[in-house]
């Protein structure tokens, strides 16, 4: 069988699956979730061994330490994903809210209930619990999953979903509910973003460039997440301890992360206190410091930053600092370099406060918090399974409600149009 | 200039437009709809002399009569386009709704905020009175758009366009939020799609043709809707007047349009006597009935339907008719050969009723109204720019709401991330 054929014939199982899972109520979708923690701890040592051969295999083809760590299924990690299927089994179903009802001058009445999407392909890198968060969060959303993950994993993640299979069968749901496809061949990825007639969404999680070829070679709608070029800005009338506290947290608590701060925008006539005293803080946590003419007079040691140091994501202890001289020129250079990610002001003034919040055209906007809110537990979601950037269908972190859609049901006694 | 490079510059000019947009409230974008509802009645003698262009050439090219007719601005249809304009000034604005909001155990106050889309390319056939809709939609949904029209209507769209502009202009909003492609060249067409750094959202309306060319071809999010093969369920507790009435209005009424009835499945058990009553009415109004061999013994004149008129969007007087077993038939049917669109019960009965709403995967679920309702206007949306057969986004009739989308508000004080 082809490769095409073998993933067709995968996502023919998925929409069948889904059909199946459309039906079912929360009791048993929970049944299955709680069951497949219990299988996850009880066939630990088989998941050790399958995630040995990925890691050993890693090791010979040089893959980075760091690496290497995020492959590994340690007893930690696998009580973790155990635990992670348990807190989606508490969240409560989205499938059957009604989102609204309404009647008609013609006695029609009409609502919106909220239904499972059908067939999500989720493609990712690396980490082999995403696999299970992300099966878990598609069955709890009544959607069927095909998982493709790295090549690395691919011995973990098959052992991951045999699990999670055999739970399913167990609870009486449809196995085919939760497929990974079984081969490192990256023509199984194109062959599965040509399936717009059986898949609903693609979802890709990894870098840029993992997104950007998924993004181009898709005919099936992506939610997707390029990059987190996230600003925070101190107004004049900031609160500097906050700012501090606040600008600090955001750059230093995980730089490696989409929501953390990469741009500081400084209004001019606190620059002379403020800069100061954040500039040491941040160096003592070793952060680089890449700022305007103005910035690099006032921190000692900060460089020259380059035009390319505006739209840049770091994804480390860097951080480009400007000057601005109002407001305005904040939101100026957000929109210009920004990534309608997550972007912060620190101030004391209401009214520019309620306009930051308002203009600012990015999926999370704060005031006088870390921009490392934006995400779906600090947000309130109760899950994430990523963070959309572009705004169609879900911007901003998505939780189990951005994994369905609505349909419109329409209760008549016999109307007809006229 | 190049047509792509041409496209690029309309693009830019959008976003920048849409940036404007963004902050302008309601009064001053119903100010703009109600002037230029004013603007055309005034200059109906130029737009009709632009559209005799636009009409005199289809004669010369041999277009159908029906198309000349869809194609000419009468006085009618341009008071029409003016009602439409003061109709939509008088809608709600989704921008700035705040559609929840909630607290956070550390205090966060979070709450979701609805914003536009940004840029919207509209992609369309025939009718230029659709020009002055979908300006009307997008302008008050805080949306620039790019109007793509057919060839055949490039005089009318581009004098309605130019109106349209100067009543943007005097009152104070940017002209630019309105742009009609000055050209009949269909590389404007794919330039369009390409510009994913720019547009936000394509809509195609129009043949099966063309949105297939737009979803195939587009790098930028679709909001399509290919076709509606809508069934309607007679269940053996149906009312059979009722039945007749929901049946004949959901065939005869429209039989052109996307949510006429293509098939009727009915119960065995009253086959024998509906059928005869409602077989006779569709024929008397020149219905061509195709149905499956007890369906033919049954109604006289019927002819025998071949596989491929089960999945057939007829659009036309001509109608599939199934006998099936129990509603479970009628449920897998569906499944088969539906497109997601409209599908209605007919019956008495409770249970089945909310089993069939439960169970049917379209878009709009009806029980015992005829499908013809599958409408933005005639669910309450207020408006329509179209209907989603697919489920990201928007699933059904799409209206002001749908060219939104929701942003994340965070109001703290201090909170940072342990």
């Amino acid at each position: 069988m082809s490769i095409e054929d073998m993933i067709r014939q995968m996502a023919v199982d998925a929409k069948e699956a889904a059909r199946g899972l459309r039906r079912v109520e929360r009791p048993k979708k929970d049944a299955a979730l709680n069951l497949m923690a219990a299988r996850l701890k009880q066939r630990k040592e088989e998941i050790r061994r399958e995630n040995a051969k990925d890691v050993s295999l890693a090791r010979d083809n040089g893959l980075s330490g760091s690496m290497v760590d995020r492959l590994t299924l340690t007893d930690k990690v696998i009580d973790e994903m155990s635990a992670g299927l348990l807190e989606v089994a508490g969240l409560p179903d989205p499938v059957g809210q009604v989102t609204g009802m309404w009647r008609r001058p013609n006695g029609l009445q009409v609502g919106r209930v909220r239904i499972p999407l059908g067939v999500i392909g989720f493609i990712y890198e690396s980490r082999p619990n995403v696999t299970v968060d992300a099966a878990a969060l598609c069955l709890k959303s009544g959607n069927a999953v095909i998982l493709k993950g790295g090549s690395e994993a691919i011995h973990s993640n098959l052992i991951l979903a045999e699990i999670l299979r055999g739970a399913l069968a167990e609870t009486g749901l449809p196995e085919r509910a939760v497929q990974v496809v079984p081969t490192t061949d990256r023509d199984s990825v194109t062959s599965l973003l040509k399936m717009d007639d059986l898949v609903d969404l693609i979802i890709p999680r990894g870098g840029e460039g993992l997104i950007r070829f998924v993004a181009a070679n898709s005919r099936i709608p992506v939610l997707k997440h390029y990059k987190g070029v996230c600003h925070i800005y101190v107004d004049e009338e900031a609160d500097l301890n906050l700012a501090s506290e606040v600008c600090f947290n955001a750059k230093v608590q995980r730089p490696g992360v989409c929501n953390a701060m990469e741009t500081m925008l400084v209004h001019e006539s606190i620059s002379e206190t403020f800069l100061p005293i954040i500039g040491k803080r941040l160096k003592d946590a070793g952060v680089e410091i890449r700022g305007c003419p103005k910035t690099v007079a006032i921190i000692p040691g900060a460089k020259i930053a380059e035009e390319s140091d505006w739209p840049a994501e770091f994804l480390d202890l860097v951080l480009a600092v400007k000057i601005v001289q109002n407001m305005d020129e904040a939101l100026d250079h957000i929109d210009r370099y920004g990534s309608n990610h997550t972007e912060a002001i620190v101030t004391k003034n209401y009214g520019r406060a309620r306009r930051f919040l308002a203009e600012v055209d990015s999926s999370v906007v704060l005031v006088n918090a870390s921009t490392r809110f934006n995400d779906g537990y600090q947000l309130g979601l109760g899950a994430e399974i990523g963070i959309s950037t572009s705004k169609l269908h879900a911007f901003g972190p998505m939780g189990l409600e951005e994994l369905t859609t609505t349909k419109f049901i329409v209760y008549g006694d016999g109307q007809v149009r006229t």
